[in-house]
């Protein structure tokens, strides 16, 4: 656990995914397999809240975010959220996008890597977590569908318009985005976003395990300065580096690496 | 007609290209195949002009870009315009370079989409027109040359420095603006430049069409945040997206959709 | 040379990487082979250095870098580098990252084209300077290993969190930073991070003279644009490319393409 903590305490049940940690692995289920994973109010509200707390909790190296069933997220539930946003002021909506939207932000900004093991369908809000994660991993199954104007409403949704172009070019974004057809796969990999895998839960604990052993802090410095220099010019982000790397010099991991180098043995990171 | 329109009325007819409206859909139509639709200082003007006062008619609510003859656009015309810049000073250079950069900047905020349907070569300030549209569909004939180098002056023009690294990546954009080398349509598709059709102008038809008939109002703000979150940093971008996303929640688009899925219907979109 | 100089004169020798300038073209040769071209303190601030002064010699319009034997780069030397870091204070260690920074920062605002002939492997720091070429030409065998999370340190470094996004976007570069995973030649430029050729001595060659023999202000403007529009928005570099490129329709070179047109004769570019 953090020393760094205040009053507050860690929440004890999310009730609205699945949760668990191991071996400095936390995975975090969508676990309304009859509605592909749909999310409700309460399902947002518990993602923004679990990221927010993670960092602090000292058991979790990586985040897996995955759906139980054949879908990995439909986005928001047209019943429990569409139908309810009908009746919604312009301060209440404003409310629920701002949650929403804190969700992909705390995803980004979280000082660890996140995988998203796309198992099927990621539409909408789903599509959307899953441009957020750092990896994207694909079964073959996978398919992705930026939706929002389907529904009559912006591709520009959750950070959608920020993320997409910065991923696969701003020609293809803007094809995804307004047209909000369906993606395979095999599309998305040519596209550059995401990784097919034929095994896909073998792969994803395989890689995030790989992320939970290695140098974490080596992994959360890389993930971190990734987000913070898409914002800032050249210099910037140079001298960004410069002082980060100047930190990690100073690392047990580091001293490790050559300490093991030395030795001609591999080093034993404790990811500090 | 927009009813927010001060003294100047709409411009009757313009001169220096095809103009027309169909069913929502605008269309331009480069139109001197003698010379590849090479543009002049007239056309340039008229594009800058029509484009402020398309969205204000409100008859459009998809502009297509198309060239006459076996050209898209070959850029700015050698005699008429680079003969004419000879004699040219200072001031009425950068006059004319803020000219042909307004259209591009006016393309990329135009509230609505924009389709290239690029048929044959796209040169010079031609293949920078096609960089501003948001879609470009290709013809198997299709080509791009950024080939201001090979006349002397900077593969940065009208914009295409800030465009093409954000479609197809720094690297790529290099070598195509510092060496203006011809790409073909599979080149171009490959790189995420455009899409190839085997029909242009029924798949133009087709893809302008639907935008047409489609949500209009989620399609222009996706566009329009496409291109404004271009320009600003994560937090900014997510919030720009609660704000339009809560504003587009109360628009009968949005309205219109929950209503026609609770009936089992498909949507009636009025764009609004 | 350049009449812009003050007091301090030319280096007259490097001593740390072979150096030669010929027809235009300078080729920096990193020469150590025994260790794949491992970079030392010195390197760097050779680097640093050359790169300062090579716009000014006024015999130089590009820029080649090459590794002798059978690597490009390896990076910084393991003994040489990662073993004194162990010794360094944080005042120390962040000289060391500002230096390294510094030569990316260079070569990026160099004005002139850069070519980083990548004849074997380009790992670590050596990766970077490929990165910060504005063409990467790779041999069969050149591969790419961005290994800084497999010491120890942030895939970040010397500006790589900046560059390899925006050359191959968010997704694939989050991968390859993080995991520091090999990546073969025939991968890279799938991505989009360099174009393989068969004989790599030859095309290197041979681009290089053409950008030496060519509208060498033209270039040098494309490059310099490139580089400051992934920092400016798209007001900015409209404006930008209108000023830059009014002062290039004053330029020798421009009025000589247009005489040659007339005169049907090809252009003898001086470059200025």
């Amino acid at each position: 656990m953090s020393p760094l903590r205040a009053s507050a305490g860690f929440t004890e049940s999310w009730a609205h995914f699945g949760f668990a940690v191991a071996d400095g692995v936390a995975t975090v289920t969508l676990d309304r397999p009859e509605k592909l994973n749909a999310l409700t109010f309460e399902a947002y509200a518990d993602l923004r809240d679990l990221i927010a707390e993670l960092p602090h909790r000292g058991d979790a190296k990586v985040l897996v975010l995955r759906g139980s069933g054949r879908g990995f997220c439909s986005g928001g539930d047209v019943e429990e959220i569409i139908g309810a946003l009908q009746a919604m002021d312009a301060a209440q909506l404003l409310e629920f996008t701002r949650m929403t939207g804190a969700v992909v932000r705390a995803l980004r900004e979280c000082p660890m890597p996140v995988i998203a093991a796309v198992n099927g369908i990621a539409a909408g809000a789903g599509s959307v977590l899953a441009l957020a994660a750092d990896f994207r991993l694909l079964a073959p199954e996978a398919s992705f569908a930026f939706l929002f104007t389907k529904v009559g409403l912006a591709g520009a949704d959750m950070g959608s318009a920020y993320l997409l172009p910065r991923i696969i070019g701003l020609g293809r974004a803007t094809e995804l985005l307004i047209l909000g057809d369906k993606v395979d796969a095999a599309r998305a990999e040519q596209l550059g976003l995401g990784t097919v895998v034929d095994d896909l839960p073998a792969a994803a604990a395989s890689l995030a395990q790989r992320l939970a052993e290695g140098p974490a802090l080596a992994y959360s410095t890389t993930k971190v300065l990734l987000t913070r220099e898409q914002d800032v010019d050249l210099a910037t982000a140079i001298e960004l580096e410069a002082v980060s790397q100047a930190l990690l010099m100073k690392s047990a991991d580091h001293a490790e690496f050559y300490a093991a180098w030395q030795e001609g043995r591999t080093p034993k990171w404790t990811g500090r």
